[in-house]
């Protein structure tokens, strides 16, 4: 089968690198068509033995990876199969309403798993999680998550009742402290579009929240938003 | 005078795009050689404003932003002299040893500068902190900082005795939380370099800190490694 360049609608995606492509083999081999090397990627033996494991071919193909990779420290690539997930009703969860940068996005998706969440819901329009370099930026991460988009945040609210609504907005009533992100079991951490942030009808659909931070900035880089909303409410 | 693309030994730098230009204006007028304008952009009128109260010339030269600039949307530049900044010996700092990456290194300076901490030391060799890459990651946020070069950690550490070292790193010896961030009103935020974090000799200089993390990644993103520590330190 012929591989193309990554499109939206594409039936599969890829990784770029060693990290994120080890990482799939060992989370996801099942959905992994095949393994294209570069004549010169040193760790072959151990890419072959992963994926061998699971009957999943690996060949040698320098002018492929050079038509999908887009930079040149690329030697390694795991085509695999996109897939659909359901979210957690029993894990708190991060919401991503209308996120614009897949960079940004892979890197929340990397700081969620090593606090502990893994559940994500995209409300759309919003970046592909499937682009391979969404993938790339969240080091693999992405492949121990379930993402899945909604339509609106309405039918995400819906589709858990039971998780409490923090929504992190610059012109929110609270602000972010230990003390003030108490918060049930489940719930549900929820950031806007890294120019326009959340609308202002997200202040009535649960506690809005604000990190502190000096006027002297236009705001905090929506990773960094994410990164420490998440650290306390993980703690 | 013909301005030319940036090099590490230029004796200038420039911002590029409407946001750092204004920042840079308000804050550090004086180091501004001229304001270079493209005939498309929409807020010449503010900048010309804005320039004229140092008698800054603004010109237009569609030719040498498309020059300077590699992205299609920048419009605006402001060319400024490089400076030297001390650090102050009353403030927190924050320490980059031997960062590799210029885009880290801007993100940085402006969560720093949001948290309130204005004082940068950076341990060479380092990333260029007048490249244009890093000040356009900063958002300006740069021009409200001291920031300072030293050629090893133990001269940096004699500048500043009285400031209380701690160290982030992934085999430290304490978890970060509230209760383990109590410090002395003078301190310095250490971390190290993207890929290889700091050597293992930073374990004796102070307190050693990791930001709990699962093992299912390698590690946390330095910008939000340090975004999250800034923000317990500085409550």
């Amino acid at each position: 089968m012929e591989i193309k360049p990554y499109k939206k609608d594409s039936e599969y995606s890829y990784t770029l690198g060693a990290f994120p492509t080890f990482e799939l083999l060992k989370t996801r081999p099942e959905i992994v068509r095949e393994i294209i090397v570069h004549s010169s990627f040193t760790d072959t033996k151990s890419i072959e033995e992963l994926a061998g494991r699971s009957g999943i071919p690996v060949v040698t193909n320098d002018k492929l990876i050079g038509r999908l990779s887009d930079k040149e420290n690329c030697f390694v690539i795991a085509v695999f199969e996109k897939y659909a997930c359901d979210l957690s009703k029993n894990r708190p969860h991060i919401v991503l309403v209308n996120p614009g940068n897949m960079g940004n996005m892979g890197t929340i998706m990397r700081t969620a798993v090593a606090f502990g969440i893994k559940d994500m819901a995209v409300i759309s329009p919003g970046a592909d999680a499937f682009n391979p370099k969404t993938v790339r930026a969240s080091m693999g991460a992405e492949f121990r998550m379930n993402v899945r988009y909604y339509d609106d945040f309405g039918r995400y609210m819906k589709d858990f009742p039971e998780h409490e609504i923090f929504c992190f907005m610059l012109n929110a009533e609270n602000n972010l402290s230990v003390e003030n992100c108490r918060h049930k079991e489940l719930y549900s951490l929820v950031f806007g579009n890294e120019a326009t942030g959340l609308p202002d009808e997200f202040l009535d659909l649960g506690k809005s929240i604000i990190i502190p931070q000096s006027e002297e900035v236009d705001s905090l880089n929506i990773t960094i938003a994410a990164g420490v909303g998440m650290f306390l409410f993980t703690r």
